[in-house]
């Protein structure tokens, strides 16, 4: 593989208020997803809300191929300019990897369009996320199902725009189903939701989870090496490829936005 | 056909600037298309960028079925709490209909998550729309094509969204293509976005053109009885719908977010 | 709405063998569908596998506007002629419903391209198909799910394209998920697969179900009266819609295939 | 890259009854393929209709991650048998790229469910790719657009599935547009369809056309270690993975289908 640079965000609240998840995750999650990754030759840098920029200046996404997004209550206090030029990157090129609560964050709502709301309830049920595409890169090395013993439940609706492909489907215990794992292509970038992930439970300890980010990680890296046009440009091709017939048109004046 | 409200925005800049523009348009192009759709039985109301809201107040949108978005040189100008309403009213049901420079609106934007952009040029060359879905409700009543003997050139890529359904893809006598005509689904709402209608030709006096645009309405018009869930909310269902066995697992007290 | 002629094939061999069968439908599961749409106002006629041609004729097939299918032990004995027939008219513009374990049908193998294959089993589990997609015509009137307390389970993976639209999901008791109702365009054709209906429990008698049934019909109907060409046929176009200049290129002389 | 068996079939009758083609391509369309495909490290292999079993025996499918596909005026006589044969292989993992003609192959048809039918003509005329999707493996390394001097047209509607991802859309110098790039995921297989072509022109000499031929090798490849069920299968699980409650529902006693 080549060389791959993955910047992972996470707001790093909980672990530092919460004295369970704090032992659950010293490091952060940030820090145990990192651990991993790092393990699996990845190049690994990690980013949270209180640092400038909350880590994410214009240099760090410059130089980032994959980014990964855990966020939960402090969703709101990323500043907007950050979040237009993540967007902007993935329109570029970069990956982006949503994990969890992430779903309600201001960049992962900005690609969808929706409010990408859904249900949910705390009860330390079971839950098996069934593998629907078994060709996909990132479902590559798994078995039929991953079963988490204990894990918030989210249930559909999720206000998604239908995905270009559907990974995963959640079953809950408690009676509800969800689409867990789901990709969508915006501009040159390619986009991962991924459900698992709540705080207070060791989920990104489990090899299954951890194998599918590392995979989404593969399959979300910018390959492009192809011209574009259109991508958050307009520009106006005056000269034609082919000859148009001069048809005795006057054209008014027009002014253009910009 | 059961009642349909339809509320066609036009920033209606040019035809007040540009006196050959006014002489094709003297009602507008809202105007235009408005007579159309009255005429096919619609309840049509206009509304334009000088208005108060620009129109677009909480009341009539709660009072639209579908919006028709026809905007070039002001997108900028439109303002920011107005497009929240308008995304809040799609995710619920209201139906958009996107024409032309459109592309760039605020609303189209925000809704696709991406930049929106193309290539273009305008030297009054021939297109032809060549329907590829030919059972959709909105390519109902057409040939094989449309022909416009002049237009302004819009040229791949297109920074949209794969669509869910393509309807129409366009040739231009310069040497382009474009996907002209497509759909996507956001929360309980229809989005369908259509290339023709430059202000200085007289295309939306083109039969072909009105037909599409009305099927279009007809086809973006909410139907949903349906109960839901998810779509702009996010509830806590702390009520399995299934026993959920008592795993001993002590929950950490967790902050949520608004 | 205009009239809507719907045909019910139902293959009607276990009602005939199997005494409880036979009492829980002893019109036949055709019946039990047949009598509730005529009850909605459609043109019903069913057809079953011992009829000549299985009621399936050419003029059968030509007047009916969406196919009903509900077959199990009998697939291999459908003609092959009558296969090829059906999917001609599906191509056409007849849409098409699969029931249940009609999933391994001829048909909609040969629609689909795929094995259509599944897991299964027989416990009398209770089943929960939530709605994905509340906008869609096929899911109108519902709640957020519908609940059967009996139910044979199918479970992931199914082997079918990725639908054009997920509209339901299933959750079961046993702890298996399956995508429960998705629709696919072919040519001009509407197709709809809905998973329940397992002939020993009275699936076809829930109000539920059967509205979701009615909602197919309607949304498969034919609306077609736009020109194509191209579908089941390959014409030479040797007349230019644009002038083509000469390249003094000679032509081979080349056979074409029929 | 790992080691990836190409299998390129060819018809190969254009180049034995005429000689303009014949002295195009020498050594068959399927060696010019051939020879690019190896000189970029692939392990190749050839197959002809009037080969035994058209050379593609079950030991030699078995052999093969990718199949390519050329055929034009013997598509009737390909064996069914073996069409058998290369869909089970397709659904299982082996990749397949039609090209051009092959388009009313027999697997192309039977792995679409649809007729594939399109308009043409053959006049000499310029063709050009353009690229709409920048981001996908097989349109890597490439312009905004490839073009070709002299081409057949092939016309809208082309009767297929509608793509899970469009990559080129052609422009015709006569005035017609073409969907010239798609792929579809079938099983655990994958496909990529992509026009040109045809045997009178020197098409499979640009080195354009051989880059996408050889981008599309790799995406097909199957990558599966992922566990399935479903796929070719229906087995009956028995087992829950979660406890079933005892209804006291009777079953009937149910012949299942082979």
């Amino acid at each position: 593989m080549t060389e791959c640079r993955v910047t992972i965000y996470n707001e790093f609240v909980h672990e530092q208020r919460n004295p369970e998840v704090g032992k659950l995750y010293p490091k952060g999650i940030h820090g145990a997803i990192g651990e991993y990754l790092v393990a699996q030759g990845f190049l690994v840098r990690t980013a949270t809300l209180e640092m400038e920029e909350h880590g994410l200046t214009r240099d760090v996404l410059d130089a980032t191929d994959v980014l990964i997004w855990w966020g939960h209550v402090a969703h709101h206090k990323v500043d907007d300019a950050v979040v237009d030029r993540i967007q902007s990157r993935i329109l570029n090129g970069m990956g982006l990897i949503v994990l969890h609560s992430g779903h309600l964050s201001k960049i992962f709502r900005r690609m969808m369009g929706t409010s990408c709301g859904l249900c949910w309830r705390e009860a330390a049920e079971r839950e098996r996320l069934w593998v629907v595409n078994p060709n996909h890169e990132i479902t590559q090395g798994l078995g039929r199902y991953i079963e988490l013993p204990n894990a918030e439940m989210y249930g559909e609706q999720f206000d998604v725009p239908e995905p270009d492909e559907l990974l995963f489907i959640s079953w809950f215990e408690g009676g509800e189903v969800f689409r867990s794992g789901a990709v969508w292509h915006r501009g040159r970038g390619r986009i991962f939701y991924f459900r698992p992930g709540h705080e207070t439970y060791p989920i990104f300890y489990n090899q299954d989870i951890l194998r599918v980010i590392a995979n989404g990680v593969r399959w979300a890296k910018f390959r492009g090496n192809t011209e574009t046009c259109g991508i958050e440009v307009c520009p106006n091709i005056t000269e034609p490829l082919e000859a148009i017939e001069d048809k005795g048109v006057a054209f008014a004046e027009i002014e253009h936005p910009q």
